[in-house]
């Protein structure tokens, strides 16, 4: 998440004298860190943008620089491991601002005591993902900190990309009787997560959803340009908090309906057995995407055409009334609201 | 430092099967692990560029990015603070690219329990620092560890700088004949820290030199532009080992005279005190420039006029005898080679 987003923050948290794990949640604890400690410090006209990634005027009319931070545990689980989310994640945030990415960097802090085969595996997928996302790591660094102060390695992507001339999505562009569009599952990261960390053992494995998602964006921006209204990732804090902000900056409502909502079976059973919902799980290789209700059915369509697009679907309708408010349509008729978490469902997911 | 320094290994180091703390050192254990595990999997053209930074020309004929993870210990010190460090280090970074830096990125790992107040003392540290180099902080992120998994706060900042027209140091353009200087006292920084983390009290406090150096390459490139042929700070491993890579980058010898180099007293006490080398001590606020000889004392009166450059002097010359060889005349006339650290003398200096 940039520092940018969840500027919006809709509960009056006070952050404690001390840092909690919740602050990292990309929820509203999040936002109050943000809020109160870190914008009045950096304050300037490029972080009010709000976006995923930072639109640099400055130096070339299409620039755009995002930045993160990957602290998953365990480094490696079903599906992918922390490199791959490492060049994922930062790219996608790109996407997501309508930029294609084109180059990367990577700062490194290792444990000592790290095995090298594993780094070895990590750096051999963050390979893997630059080649096939055609960009280029060009800088990097690395740190190596005493036993026990860190946990096997952490690694901050930055990247940088070109904004697509086609598009300019903006989470403050939703529109009533906009669609809601999801691009695949929802919920296989962070149960995948949960599952390799616990040791637990579900009928069918969970595997991660990490992904490259400009193929996706390449598509709707060639079918339907400046017509898509809003992109965002549903990362840390689940479909549920990406929506919910998306709300609040565009100061309108969303209604879901829960059964058109992708989540497996695995996924959904593991979720009941462990009393989590999916729509605040962590994904990371699946997109929303807002745009005029008309386009739809064809949008829909044409992601299904996409190996990580297969499972795309119409999930909601962008309202004129209750804004800031998402809603849920359960299939017995009844509604209830969709939040922001206030910290973590799952910490360290990403 | 940048993926890219490096490069050039020396000594053929293998890697064991488990990361040790020199391999963050900047020295020939970490030029090991790059050149061994980390670019057989990235190689590109830029990556082999070799400089602090890199220039990526595929979307900016000037644009240069450089990115630093930052763990000091402690994270405050006589001096400075992390925060400061990281603004500097990065912007640092570019402007020894010979680029004016314009935006920086943030990442933050934060360990549960670390104070707010000390969180807030780090931010307003960054933030003074980006509104004296008259950058713009344009992204971050933020992620929160369990308490053990770190140590207090790490932060990884990203820089993107536009390449000044007048300026094209590379580490490979030194030349025989080439005066060397150094634009200010040595092996303040990583005496402060050292202070600092054993709580050793000399007569005299060491603060850290930690400044911004795009201030003094503006003046450089504003008198000499082209002919400033190298500019490098010397960070982990020192005025040594900055100018064994230049050296071996340049394939020339470079002899300096130890008597011309300024190590401030308390430094040097210090340094004796702990059976140090202060040639081997990091550095944040100065930077060697390399430039024909007959610029040399104009340069070091010009610099001197800045209050961080006041302590600049001429400390050696560059030869066309010993090609990667930096020998150091002692000032009873003996004559010693300057060589690259394996490991770390300090380690998490930066």
């Amino acid at each position: 998440m940039s520092i940018a987003s969840g500027l919006v923050c809709p509960t009056p948290h006070a952050v404690a004298d001390r840092v909690q794990l919740g602050h990292g949640s990309g929820g509203t604890l999040t936002a109050a860190l943000l809020r109160d400690h870190v914008f009045p410090v950096f304050d300037n006209p490029v972080l009010r943008q709000q976006g995923d990634g930072a639109v640099i005027r400055s130096l070339g009319p299409t620039l755009v620089m995002s930045t993160d931070s990957f602290v998953v545990h365990p480094l490696e689980f079903p599906g992918g491991d922390i490199g791959l989310l490492a060049v994922h994640g930062t790219c996608n945030d790109l996407a997501m601002m309508g930029a294609h990415p084109r180059v990367i960097t990577a700062g490194f802090v290792l444990e000592e005591g790290l095995e090298v085969a594993l780094l070895d595996r990590v750096l051999a997928s963050m390979g893997r993902a630059v080649r096939a996302a055609g960009i280029d790591l060009v800088a990097g660094d690395t740190k190596v900190v005493e036993r026990g102060r860190a946990d096997g390695l952490y690694v901050c992507t930055t990247g940088l990309g070109a904004r697509d001339p086609r598009l300019a999505p903006l989470p403050s562009r939703a529109r009533p009787g906009d669609a809601i569009i999801v691009s695949g599952a929802v919920g296989r990261h962070g149960m995948a997560i949960m599952a390799a960390r616990e040791g637990l053992a579900f009928e069918a494995e969970i595997t991660s959803d990490t992904a490259a998602l400009w193929p996706l964006v390449d598509c709707l921006a060639h079918h339907f340009g400046d017509q898509v209204h809003v992109l965002r990732d549903p990362t840390r804090g689940g479909v549920a908090s990406a929506l919910t902000e998306i709300a609040l900056a565009s100061r309108v409502g969303m209604r879901l309906a829960e059964e058109r909502i992708p989540v497996p079976d695995p996924v959904a059973a593991a979720c009941a057995m462990l009393g989590l919902d999916p729509l605040y799980v962590a994904n990371e290789g699946i997109l929303l995407a807002i745009l005029p209700a008309e386009q739809a059915d064809r949008a829909v369509e044409l992601l299904r055409e996409h190996p990580i697009g297969a499972g795309a679907a119409r999930i909601g309708t962008v309202v004129e009334e209750h804004p800031g408010i998402v809603t849920l349509q359960t299939p017995l008729g009844g509604t209830r609201v969709v939040d922001l978490l206030p910290g973590d469902q799952l910490p360290r997911i990403c």
